[in-house]
């Protein structure tokens, strides 16, 4: 019997399963650092103790990491036993953040399969897990929903059982959670980077985030070994160069994470990631690539109780080598994606009032 | 309104006026590790909580950190308000080094504009501006002068006050700052690497670095945005290709940490930067370039009432693509540099006697 | 007198000469997180602080760092002293791992002079070094035999006294370190990653790791620099792409670090190295080399008084842009390595029984 991890194939689950992923991770300041390093972040809550603390932020001295940190790490670990045979990531929904995550936490994650359908060429079917990364007071730190095309290993193979389970919009305004201790009454927006506050955005605005950000393959490996994704078409270019692209493919989260970084330059208040509603990585990209982002307003949500923060729905779209002042979404024929567009991703972020 | 920074044009500023620069940022050990991943500096001061610790500069058990580290960390804060329009970065001068950087430490910057001298053509002036990095305690951690070429927004704009600082040639002896608890009793010159102390270099004296580093994209771009420097020359291919030099620039600091890295063959025991008095990129740098480096000795400080530490004026020059075996310096006519100098820079440094 | 490190030539080397490295190394999270970025190693006793806990090895609520970036940090040191003017590295003996290295601790190397033997053509020599990684408290971390051929500065020097020194084939059971404080008996194989333990695994049995990684510069030199390796080859494109290959030369060491990294998907519970019997760096490899790897059981060694641990012996073979389902090793002629063979390691690890 071979010991490598072939993965699992479509008729390897089942509805129901719940799998218990391996490799639990420490977070650390050395993550945070090359999270820097790799997207150049700026929100100040995760950039400065000090800013941390004067929001109700810190623990143990430090700043909370990068909410899309946490993400990717608690989403590398699904990769060995749910997208080892994919062919697609299809997209992303119900996604929420949950427990702040410091340096020191490490973080496990459990996936419960709550869906397989198969597909009328009986050669891939679509799963779908449910994910939750916890850290080790057994928090909840992210959960979200994720389908993805994957092989059969076997074409005969019958599929026991099949469903689609039914996904929410959007994350509700009464399950976001809000930081405990979190307090705005301090905060500094001259050293947040930002004079425009929750109540200065309106429904339907869009923002050109302006800046772009060209990928290296050292880059978008390195970040993908950090979060130890083993996803074999980042990182093998023996084998890619003989694929459908002739390149390695880079990890569509590296992308979430840029244009979460350049929304900074119009954003700069919305200073933490609450939810995903639904995503999608509407085309591949590659090393070379220069990633653009602009933004729209969908909606403005109020959160009960508080005076000091506010909540919007973004619409956070990246492009390709296009810049984005003419905001690229839709191709002519109004259904698929423009193909400069490589990121469709429905947030929910927290703002000052 | 827009919500995007434009950043400042040449008309925006005012003699006088005070910045305080957005995104403070805690300093950790990782960015310690990417700063020897990027440069592989070897001063064991910065590399060895426990040699920092026996000359008198650990804290809380750790060693400070690289003084080109913090300035980085100051320098990127004032890209986005002084310099997102620059055409130019032109010179340094009046740098001093304060409190050590320790991990933990909290920096922020501040800057006042010290000069505004309008070009003849009217599309452009010369800004001056002090930035000053502190600490959580307020404590002054860097400052400097640098002077930048920035773009007007409007050539009929009316600039309304005009002045050009008069700035030192150098730091002077009495204004440099030897650290609290320094004691070079127990210094290991061994496990510093080189048995060349102060007394052994001569005013005149030059030294050629001997070794060189070729620059990878993915590596300048981690450096920059790990500071959180926001110039867009740095970052975007799709624009820069379409720019003058077809590439993306190397941010001059980058060069600066690399210089100062390879003279440890030569300067191993240099183990401190106190001052730079002075500064000039002479030429720009891009990826695949290999610089070398070379030094000389201008002048020889002694420190009042210490026996066991002396400060060396140093010249560091840069090139890119020529080793430094014949010191390249000026071109031919006796003024411009020579085409191969990138970097020339008027440093303080600190050494054992 | 120049100030610059010439290195040691093959006539500057006596018998028993003992050298003493300079720049001692505070290793810390930073490191970890840059090891994991570069390798992307998912051992979870260096993963995850709980995990080191659980089988009784977390220090300070941190796990051990792995232990090849322990290796690098001790083999770094010894480059300005031993191999500045090496021509080639020509195998490792007799590694044993010690105490476990930590967050915090400071590494410092010293080597031994063990053997000297001039090469006929008079130009070049090999040195036999036996070095020695300590920790700030004085305990040995690693210690190895390596043995490189070292350039005559002058042709016509006289080598006083030459010895080849005898090697162990192997470190013998006896001698192999067992962590302080290991205790499997709380090993959880699923949060490892992999149900095959000691008794799963047959002396002759072969593992192909089936994944490959593709080495960009960016990588190989961020990672050469971080362990502070100053060998020339590794860095200056300028001056290689004069030389023998025209490109930079990858450190061997690197290679060493992807194939235990690969070598996860197969000896997933292999969770600690404890001895490089022997090694050879069978072929240079030069950015864009995709590097696969496999393993061969070699001898199953009982570990006595201990029932819930066993150490493996272990053929540890790396190629570059030659997936291993073959297993390639020696040429048709039985005898030299096959071309796409790039790293002969053999190696002791410890694993759950």
């Amino acid at each position: 019997m071979t010991k490598t991890n072939a993965g699992n194939f479509f008729e390897d689950f089942r509805l129901g399963q719940v799998i218990t992923h391996a490799t639990p991770r420490t977070v650390t300041s050395g993550d945070v650092a090359l999270y820097t390093a790799l997207y150049g972040s700026r929100f100040a809550v995760n950039s400065s103790a000090e800013f941390a603390r004067s929001i109700g932020l810190a623990a143990n001295g430090a700043a909370p990491v990068d909410d899309l940190l946490a993400f990717h790490v608690v989403f590398g670990k699904t990769v060995p036993d749910i997208s080892l045979n994919a062919v697609a990531n299809l997209g992303y929904a119900a996604g929420r953040f949950g427990a702040l995550v410091y340096p020191g936490d490490t973080l496990t994650t459990v996936s419960t399969v709550i869906g397989l359908k198969e597909n009328s060429n009986k050669q891939t079917g679509v799963v779908y897990v449910r994910s939750t990364g916890t850290n080790q007071k057994g928090e909840m730190v992210v959960e979200y929903v994720r389908w993805v095309m994957v092989r059969k290993r076997d074409v005969n193979a019958v599929v026991s059982e099949e469903s689609v389970p039914e996904l929410p919009g959007s994350v509700a305004a009464a399950d976001l959670i809000i930081p405990a201790g979190l307090d705005l009454k301090a905060y500094d927006g001259t050293l947040a980077g930002s004079p425009h506050r929750w109540c200065d955005y309106a429904v339907g605005e869009k923002i050109d985030h302006v800046d772009g950000m060209t990928i290296e393959e050292a880059e978008h490996m390195m970040a993908t070994r950090l979060w130890q994704n083993t996803a074999k078409v980042h990182f093998n270019q023996y084998t890619e160069g003989q694929g459908r692209f002739g390149r390695r493919l880079i990890y569509g989260g590296h992308i979430i994470s840029l244009a979460r970084a350049l929304s900074f330059n119009g954003l700069g208040n919305a200073f933490k990631l609450v939810a995903f509603n639904g995503g999608r990585h509407a085309n591949p990209t590659f090393a070379g690539d220069t990633i653009h982002a602009w933004s729209e307003v969908l909606e403005k949500i109020e959160i009960p109780g508080r005076s000091d923060v506010g909540a919007l729905r973004l619409r956070l779209v990246a492009t390709k080598n296009q810049p984005c002042a003419a905001f690229p979404f839709k191709a002519e024929n109004g259904k698929d994606f423009d193909a400069s567009v490589v990121l469709d991703l429905d947030t929910t972020v927290l703002m000052p009032r």
